[in-house]
């Protein structure tokens, strides 16, 4: 790195910076696996419907990778936004309703381990799926046998696919198994901790601010382009 | 409505605000099931451990609700959410890739239809799935029907459930189908167009922005509760 870093790197970068990151990794993935050596800001914001200066922006965050007029090394690029979302190292993830149809699927969801997450556990409450087994995973186990096999196995994230009712019973468990971050999928939302980073996802959400957006339309506020949930801050 | 609108109504909300709206809703429906009239701002804010400005900041947006000093009827707050989600009308969405594991997940979730969203059309283009009946909504269509039902039934969203590699084949199909919005949960960055409202949800991006803070958290550089992705703009 160099000596004179642009003081822009002393703010947090906003959510929405690192979710495109994500974005942008993906797809220098697949740059960098077509044997494409270097891109600019301008034709990766066109590729992935973004505005070139927001592009800029975001990578200014952690300093500066590009040269000007020349663009980016695919390579380097993809390396350091490895290192900033560390995923330079493997992630072991444990799925808690693992018996349930989303927590099925998500244990069997190929595209988390191409991205270095690796489900390694499973577990559940009901007495009816404890001891099933998953392919290339293992069987499931009792959620009591979270604390100790955390523990064993190095698991840093959880996450939860359990129905609303079931958080009271599983939360404490959850929270003081040791992980360090949780992803609930559950329709509850649970605060983060000083020990524990908590991200809620809840589907249906997701259609609300679809039917938003749709109810815009239909009162005749057409949402811009720019309104779109992916890109914005 | 009041002769003097505020200005802010004016503004386009930001989407953090339009997802703020959902949990707002769902935390108000439990108080109306418990009878409970008002609530503060300062309340509402602490139950979601959210900033009381930040929520006043929100239903700003959509016109002044609550009387100062007394805060906001649930019932009355609680309908006016709908009102600016659309969700005063059931909206009726289809399922592509209803054969795959997500698919059949999100096809049997109840959390949809609790909230006015009613999955009434599957489709999938493997030979193997189609003709298969799924309780309560019908069986596997083949894709080529996908026009011809969202005319006949009215469906307004799609929600995608394919891998990476059938976009190539979906996507005309899906965006000239007639359908007005998108939920799209393939590992591939789909676009909005004038037409379609597209929005992309990726269930990786959900663990990178974690392994994010893990890493931020490894390096002793831990991030506040403010950075939390659930309550940032």
């Amino acid at each position: 790195m160099k000596k004179n870093e642009p003081v822009i790197k002393k703010l947090a970068p906003p959510q929405a910076t690192i979710r495109r990151l994500s974005i942008y990794l993906r797809y220098l993935n697949g740059l960098d696996g077509d044997g494409v050596k270097v891109i600019s800001s301008h034709d990766l914001a066109r590729r992935l419907a973004l505005n070139p200066a927001q592009v800029r922006k975001d990578l200014a965050y952690f300093g500066e990778f590009g040269k000007r007029g020349v663009g980016y090394s695919v390579k380097k690029l993809r390396d350091h936004i490895v290192k900033i979302l560390g995923l330079q190292k493997m992630r072991k993830v444990a799925i808690i309703g693992a018996g349930g149809r989303l927590g099925t699927a998500l244990a069997l969801y190929t595209g988390f381990e191409r991205r270095n997450f690796k489900v390694c556990a499973l577990f559940d409450k009901d007495p009816a799926v404890i001891g099933n087994e998953v392919d290339g995973i293992g069987n499931i186990m009792p959620i009591e046998k979270l604390p100790a096999i955390v523990k064993e196995k190095g698991i840093e994230i959880l996450v939860l696919t359990i129905p609303a009712a079931a958080i009271k019973e599983v939360h404490d468990i959850v929270m003081l198994s040791g992980v360090k971050a949780v992803l609930n999928f559950a329709p509850f939302k649970m605060l983060s901790t000083e020990d524990v980073d908590v991200h809620n996802v809840d589907l249906t959400t997701e259609l609300e601010a679809l039917s938003y957006r749709l109810s815009l339309r239909e009162s005749g506020l057409a949402p811009t382009t720019n309104d779109s949930p992916d890109d914005q801050e």
